[in-house]
């Protein structure tokens, strides 16, 4: 059993839906729960945030945390979670926003930065991995098998 | 230059933003985008819709339709094409509905049958392609390239 198949397992099994606000990942997390043939129990609605509009009008993003924090930040990220599990009636959700390149990396947040945020069950958490650098798609990838590994590791607890 | 990068490139070269409401690909076709560094330019939102209910709140497809036709059938995917061209502001949008296996598909309506519904600069059109049923997630990247392929055809024209 692969990842994706093991991290929809437990989601039946706990009878959870998922949902994802995905900015750098553009679609990529939800297209990994789709692969297995099982994902119409656990998924029924997910956003593609990409632009900050988008992540204002969907996944609930507070105007002003974009503003203070940006876009690639645990709060935006927190707040996107949190508001894409409201908008689905999820009760896991995780929002995703990172520079994934080749452009838009500073000093701060170099090229490879993503920050995720975990909704599960009313418990709100953040985080942010600094990925190497190894192009656009490998940091995207990156991220897609890291919130994998997390959610796998959750929801076995 | 790459079949993303060409469909990218002539959506910047008109000014045209896109958006995707995706049921059997769930994400793919948006993540095809976001491939490209310069995503954001053409993409700012995107839906997956993959439960009804989905369709209905954030495509905007009437629950009779669905009723009606089908969630797989070129009505639905014309209603999420035109339903989410409007919601996103894109010039652009596709709805993608299908029957990717390995179950679900019935005599009328195999495993392998997607229906597309295109919206562009305020004309639709919907089609039904019959792909071969070379398992699921075969059947969901031909429909990622199939819709590359229509709509690079019709922006060049």
């Amino acid at each position: 059993m692969d990842k994706k198949e093991e991290l929809v397992k437990l989601l039946i099994n706990k009878k959870y839906t998922i949902s994802f606000a995905e900015s750098c990942t553009g679609g990529k997390m939800a297209a990994a729960i789709v692969d297995v043939a099982d994902a119409s129990k656990v998924l029924n609605a997910s956003f593609v945030t990409y632009a900050n509009e988008a992540k204002i009008k969907y996944a609930g993003v507070l105007p002003e945390t974009l503003e203070k924090y940006g876009a690639v930040s645990e709060e935006t990220a927190g707040e996107m979670a949190k508001g894409t599990a409201k908008a689905n009636g999820a009760q896991v959700a995780v929002g995703i926003s990172g520079i994934a390149g080749p452009t838009g990396g500073t000093k701060e947040k170099p090229v490879g930065t993503v920050c995720f945020g975990y909704f599960m069950e009313g418990r709100l958490w953040t985080e942010t991995v600094v990925f190497p650098d190894r192009g656009r798609n490998i940091v995207r990838d990156m991220s897609v098998e890291h919130v994998m590994d997390v959610l796998i590791n959750e929801l076995k607890k």
